[in-house]
């Protein structure tokens, strides 16, 4: 039996729903209507336009063999019909049809569906800020958007630039800016790290350092309370702190699930925004499916609902819903909430929740931070990656592990390995026995995931008991009290230039010498054992342990990490 | 209460057993033994160490830390006893005890044990061959193997090497022979692949082509009758089919477990060799454990007994066995059989079955194979990856994924993620629905696994139906018959040069244009659709399929993985 799909929203999960249908039904139709006249791009890859990575912005809304996802692409070559610039204005469930204006025209008329896909997506998150609409304030949404950021900086108009918001798109147009044209950029955030809640303290600073050494300068806990300009056009971003300087200024603070329209027809969303849907991706009324940026998704590490606008979960929604449109029962069942983004030479990568929001989710929770080679050590080309893995005290239940590595695809391999088992609650042991594909070239004999495991049960053990390179640096920053013995467990070459630039305070016993030097280490003081990875200070302090020694701090990481961190030893 | 464990053999899981229990109980001793005077090496490193990437053979004996691990490392920084070239010639289960002698001196002596450790390893399959004791004719199994390797070499006494076997060891060394030293390699393999068993022909023929364009040749299907020489030194390799002149000559047939010492005394070991062990790792004698190359593992896919020599599984292996030493419960269940061969600028990986021995294993199953961009296709650097996924008909689990891609860590990251979960059955939906971090830089909106996952989907559902790369050979071989007709989806301009070469044979129209133009398209002979990469013409083969033609073959991987797998068009 022939039906008619009536898909609101072209971009990212119309376009899949409506494409995986068709193939499905064949006979059937498809209207998908957009209130746009662009559909079907890449928003994601906004930035990447931005910084010249991508040549044109038509390259955005192609397929990987350069057609132009247009309204006569849809018909031609996917049978799906599409109205651009066409606003869905109300949803009339009682009759099975949206009503929709021409949003040039003004013109009305309506459409009748036997089933409906809602993908209205999100929109950026206004701050209501005096000066938000001046010329040069831009968001990052859609590829006008883009060009117009784009033209500016072509112009040389663009000298400056002040990003607000220090999350994925944020970071990624704060690259964009200084990686490629130079320009000054600064990135004000309400919050004191980057990326906030979705990665410890300890990694955001690795991050946080490696932009501000590619030249891009950080202000934490400032609000921004206007934006101010000269003749219509942005000159000036005044924070609760300072005054700094802007050409340009990219509003990145989140985006809001565009719901209003679900809410309006009676169809449950949450509180905040964003249409609830089962695992089936229906809303409340059985011919109506939802999906992408304006639906509320189950995170399935905590079972509590999430909201996670992601071009790649709409397109895999997508097509669930395109499948279960022609009758089929796929499903879809929440999300761990897996992420990566490039910072320059490095990236930053998690799944499942950082210590603070597991914290937050009411875990009694804890973190290990591991820091070694992403392949065999004697492979010429290697680099280090920091993981950190968040573990329930109470069941060694993995909670999530985030990183900070190379801006190769090591680091993001291993997360994604680790998000596939991540919703069937693997505890540490599953990660410390998993199996990952081994060869010199790609991966050590126990590869940093093991070994991260093996860590965090260590750590649960208490034999390895320890605390990152923040920790570190709170002991260090209070040196002069004379509280800590900082006993340096490495060679006597690697520990020597510390030991000349801080002779009161840094001290050597290499490992292998610590049982018949035991009269060089105080007993009546807690004892800080640093090595370059923590892996032969953890060794030292099962030394130190079995000679009476109680208060012992692994500085987990060791110098490898105390130096991407930043301390000035 | 103190304990005294003693461990057969000083590489990979010896002294991770070792270690792992002195950390455990620092109190106890440990005393570990080997034949060799070399130990704890990474003997996987061996061809980086033949090729020059690792520029000295002590590397491969070093920690990360540059510090060699010598018997006195292992005193001093381990706290572990090491005996070298001392061969365990008895074990005597009834008083615990290990009888062993000096190989140099002969001399002959016994070690009691509380808890004994079998980590004899493997020894390199021995062919019978006459001629295989001679100058210049060496296996890949330990540094002393490697240097007699390399110095022969750097003498320049290497014009022309001859590789017996084209597993990962004999393509690592291939690799290392021609591109580093540019000498003459051939492959010789008695079955008609590369990697036989462990990947499909197609890919298979994929990787070979990419070493053959590096200078590596290949003789399938052929066995070694004998290796030739001249005052005691190799001069020629004499095949079943041809005389092959060699001044080097690698043996690498797989290896065979040394397990004759456990055997005597009474444990379980396989009719093949290798030690039977439980999840504890415990030999059917509780006072012994045994891990590594000597032993047998289950394959979690199958079930069944498998035997797995590498590196990476033995050191996990390792630290169960020194955790349950002291008293703990860490299992081992078994392996998924994941792997990664780096081959020039190449790679290839898998977990799991081929669809080869997943059929030998009693499956009823196919495969499908996908070619995609590894990442955003807009986004500037990325390469092709070809994947395969094995499914069981009956019940759409998938039994095994295998790879084809360039030598970054894209795809064995991919692999990996599939290897975490294979062990609990996935089906298709389950990784159609794989949560993969995404960002441009390091993934496609629609994964590759998911896209691989929806394409083995399409094809259970019949809508997608095809042959891979392979097939397409085996059709286009038999063009002259008239038998298909075969049918270039792409635009034109992509299909002319084919049309040209081929004026009988190549048809185009493009997908789009298909319902106008049903007229060209013949209905009494099979159509063979082909575009770049299967996806258009998978939309071509719904079409068609509901214009009532009856048998439309989809070229999976389209012109992409033709290209890669060398027909000429």
């Amino acid at each position: 039996m022939s039906q008619h799909i009536v898909v609101i929203g072209g971009v990212a999960l119309g376009p899949k729903a409506a494409c995986r249908f068709k193939r499905l039904e064949p006979g059937s139709t498809v209207t998908m209507i957009d209130q746009s006249s662009m559909i079907s791009y890449g928003g994601c890859g906004i930035p990447y336009y931005v910084s010249g990575d991508v040549s044109d912005a038509v390259q955005l809304c192609q397929t990987s063999f350069h057609m132009t996802r247009d309204p006569q692409f849809f018909k031609d070559v996917k049978g799906v019909d599409v109205q651009v610039l066409t606003r869905a204005t109300r949803i009339d469930r009682d009759n099975k049809r949206v009503e929709v204006e021409n949003v040039e025209t003004g013109e009305k008329a309506s459409i009748d569906y036997d089933k409906l896909v809602i993908a209205t997506g999100a929109a950026p998150r206004k701050l209501g800020l005096p000066g938000e609409d001046l010329e040069g304030v831009n968001y990052v949404a859609n590829p006008g958007d883009a060009t117009c950021i784009r033209e500016s900086i072509s112009k040389g108009q663009v000298g400056k630039a002040v990003i607000i918001g220090a999350g994925f798109i944020g970071l990624e147009m704060a690259e964009a800016y200084a990686d490629m044209w130079g320009v000054e950029t600064s990135v004000v955030e309400i919050m004191d790290q980057i990326m906030p809640r979705l990665v410890s303290p300890a990694l955001a600073t690795m991050g946080q350092k490696h932009m501000e050494e590619n030249g891009v300068n950080f202000y934490f806990g400032e609000t921004v309370e206007r934006i101010e300009g000269k003749d219509g056009r942005v000159t000036r971003v005044v924070t609760s702190k300072r005054t700094l300087d802007a050409d340009a200024v990219i509003i990145s603070a989140g985006v809001v699930p565009n719901s209003d329209i679900a809410k309006e027809a009676g169809l449950y969303v949450h509180e905040r925004g964003g249409v609830y849907v089962d695992e089936f991706m229906r809303t409340n009324d059985p011919d109506i499916y939802a999906g992408g940026d304006c639906c509320i998704v189950k995170n399935l590490v905590t079972g509590a609902d999430a909201f996670l606008p992601l071009g790649s979960m709409a397109n895999r929604q997508g097509r669930v819903i395109g499948t279960n449109l022609a009758g089929g029962n796929a499903r879809f069942d929440g999300v761990v909430g897996s992420f990566v983004v490039k910072l320059f030479e490095t990236s930053m990568a998690g799944t499942g929740l950082s210590l603070e929001s597991a914290k937050q989710s009411g875990f009694d929770a804890m973190s290990v931070l591991l820091i070694q080679q992403d392949r065999a050590h004697f492979y010429p080309t290697k680099e280090l990656m920091t993981l950190e893995m968040v573990v329930n005290k109470a069941n060694r239940r993995v909670l999530g592990v985030q990183g900070f590595g190379s801006s190769g695809d090591a680091m993001v391999g291993r997360i994604n390995a680790v998000a596939a088992i991540l919703k069937s609650g693997p505890t540490i042991d599953d990660i410390s026995n998993m199996e990952l594909a081994y060869s010199p070239p790609f991966a050590a004999a126990m590869d940093i995931l093991n070994t991260l495991a093996n860590l965090a049960d260590n750590a649960l053990l208490g034999i390895n008991r320890g605390v990152g390179p923040d920790g570190f640096k709170e002991l260090w920053d209070k040196r002069d009290q004379d509280a800590c013995f900082f006993l340096d467990c490495r060679e006597n070459a690697d520990a020597v230039p510390y030991m000349e630039r801080n002779p009161e305070f840094w001290h050597n016993v290499p490992q292998g010498e610590i049982y018949n030097r035991l009269d060089e280490i105080p007993t009546d003081k807690p004892i800080v054992l640093v090595c370059n990875t923590g892996a032969r200070s953890y060794e030292a302090q099962i030394m130190l342990t079995e000679k009476g020694y109680k208060d012992v701090t692994n500085i987990h990481g060791g110098m490898a990490s105390i130096k991407k961190y930043g301390v000035d030893l």
